[in-house]
């Protein structure tokens, strides 16, 4: 039976990009060994790190343009604590907008003042702040595109007069926007990108070199670009496999092609949670979030035989995050929307039942 | 034709284990979904992390005497910050044995002050400084057990009067020691344990909790203890590998079983190396790695004809960092005795020709 794999992350990879990575982990390029067991100095895996970095920039409209493209480790959670050590010198304006805004903000806290700009905390974050001002005099701004919990996504950016940071973990290459509005994105690989254990950063230059502190080497993006983005031994299996998605992405059409896919794939969904009467949605509708739709079940008597009918159909990764309850239906890019009108077939169908 | 891999890292892994991990992108656990695209919080990954935390500790002899396991991002050079960030409160005192000791000083050196205890520096690190005194009422002691790079290796430990930290990242699970001697041992898979992207950090707990920094979470030690390892998404496919390459040595008899062959393969090529006078070694004898052989040609004349030699006899990943030049041979857990007598041939075949 077909898995249909609605798993918010680490999630669906395209099936072709899976099968070329397991088949470099017996034979990488046909050169008879493992790319697991050969150098990360060897000419054919800097050729892997070259391709992954300028086909990030290429597609997001980037190059030539000041930015650099880097393959890191340790997450959005590291990133959390290298945007402080690399850009605050005295004062951050965060968004919150989520749980990894409000980690965002509480490991920035640590090296100096950091300042809510707006939040929706107080509505369980379901829906995105607007009409915020950004002082000028800030060391930078920083937001999260895409709420991957609660299943917002912010649908426009503001002009920001100061450096512009954004965490894209979750919704990085769904979709076109101006991308040179930021001066810093960053990405864990395990949504839309790869598999866990790589961190996408894409950092324009010009914003580097202006703290006092000392950066420790391997948290100091500088040091990073001035290495390749191969200052130590990088991340190789899970950059790989980020190339190869990159590469299935851009010979699809690339961003735009994708977004037109995932437009359609929520439209899908978000129309029957709101015809279906058994079922509700979480977050505001004009908020809602292309990637992750979260939604609740009106009546609780039901959970068994939805899950069970889901199970059945071979829908798997559907459980929401605790923090909201209920669903989450994770449309990453790899995603069919054959997948997505299966999961809408057994909503209908429960209401036939019902 | 078979490849002999003397890479030095990212290095050779177990046929079997590649088999496996191979399997596992296309098809976890017959789940029909690839590991790369299941949750980190399903059932079937948290046993792999679990797996492979206690098969850390089980290998090492240190289950039940008050060390924790994890699997963590960002190699040695994360570590080196980690350790500080962690356990410096004034000052610690470093054995500075190679190119990776001294960056692990530089990078202490940021947050306190730091002794070098003894160094081979000297000497471009061509042997392990003897004889030194740990003073007391430092923070913790550091060392390098081994030298990659130089082929060096610590053959005792000292008794040190303070919380003892090894960078392990060479020559974990490649030979019998006391293990509970150190408090904090680290090593970065990608050599002896599995591919690149992993961390195996090992830590007393109760030598945690004694400094007064903020330590950001993603930094912190206990954090990561109290998290399982998970506090947030781990390199699913590195963890899985290390747990597999574990799993195998395991099977094999464990660190004495494959001590035992390591040092068999040394003592062959050791030999062909001291007997044969178109061949030098770099390090002094008693200081000599079990892991990696550092050696230089005497007559750089024969430098193609042996470079020649040895492609046509399928060896691969000899060539010497360029801090020492010449040749380095790296074998690690998964190289065999009879790539070794392959590499010993081509060296006594060059004295025939020569």
């Amino acid at each position: 039976m077909k898995i249909h794999n609605f798993s918010a992350g680490p999630s669906i990879l395209p099936q072709d990009v899976l099968k070329k990575a397991s088949e470099a982990v017996l034979n990488f390029n046909n050169e008879g060994l493992s790319l697991l067991e050969i150098s990360h100095r060897s000419k054919s895996f800097v050729d892997v790190m070259e391709n992954a970095r300028n086909l990030a920039l290429e597609l997001l409209g980037l190059e030539g343009k000041g930015y650099k493209a880097l393959f890191l480790q340790g997450g959005a959670s590291m990133q959390f604590v290298m945007v402080a050590l690399n850009l605050l010198e005295k004062r951050a304006g965060y968004l919150n907008t989520g749980t990894w805004s409000n980690n965002a903000i509480k490991e920035a806290s640590i090296y100096d003042d950091i300042y809510e700009i707006a939040s929706s905390k107080e509505a369980n974050y379901n829906y995105i702040p607007k009409g915020y001002t950004i002082p000028e005099d800030y060391d930078y701004f920083h937001c999260t595109s895409n709420n991957t919990i609660f299943g917002t996504q912010m649908k426009a950016f503001p002009d920001s007069p100061i450096p512009m940071v954004c965490d894209m973990s979750s919704d990085i290459f769904s979709r076109v926007t101006d991308f040179s509005k930021f001066d810093l994105i960053y990405a864990g690989a395990q949504k839309n990108m790869g598999p866990a254990g790589a961190t996408l950063v894409i950092v324009k230059e010009d914003i580097l070199g202006k703290v006092s502190r000392k950066i420790p080497s391997i948290m100091d993006y500088k040091v990073h670009i001035s290495n390749g983005s191969m200052f130590n031994t990088p991340p190789v299996f899970s950059v790989y496999v980020c190339m190869l998605t990159m590469e299935w992405l851009k010979k699809l059409g690339g961003v735009k092609a994708i977004e037109e896919v995932n437009e359609m794939k929520a439209r899908v969904l978000y129309s029957e949670i709101d015809l279906n009467p058994l079922f509700k949605g979480y977050a505001v509708k004009e908020d809602r979030s292309n990637m992750n739709a979260t939604f609740t079940l009106v009546n609780d008597n039901l959970k068994e035989t939805f899950e069970t009918m889901l199970k059945d159909a071979g829908i798997s990764g559907l459980a929401g995050h605790r923090s909201v309850g209920g669903y989450r239906a994770s449309m990453y890019n790899a995603l069919s929307l054959d997948s997505v009108k299966a999961l809408v077939e057994v909503m209908s169908e429960l209401e036939t039942k019902a």
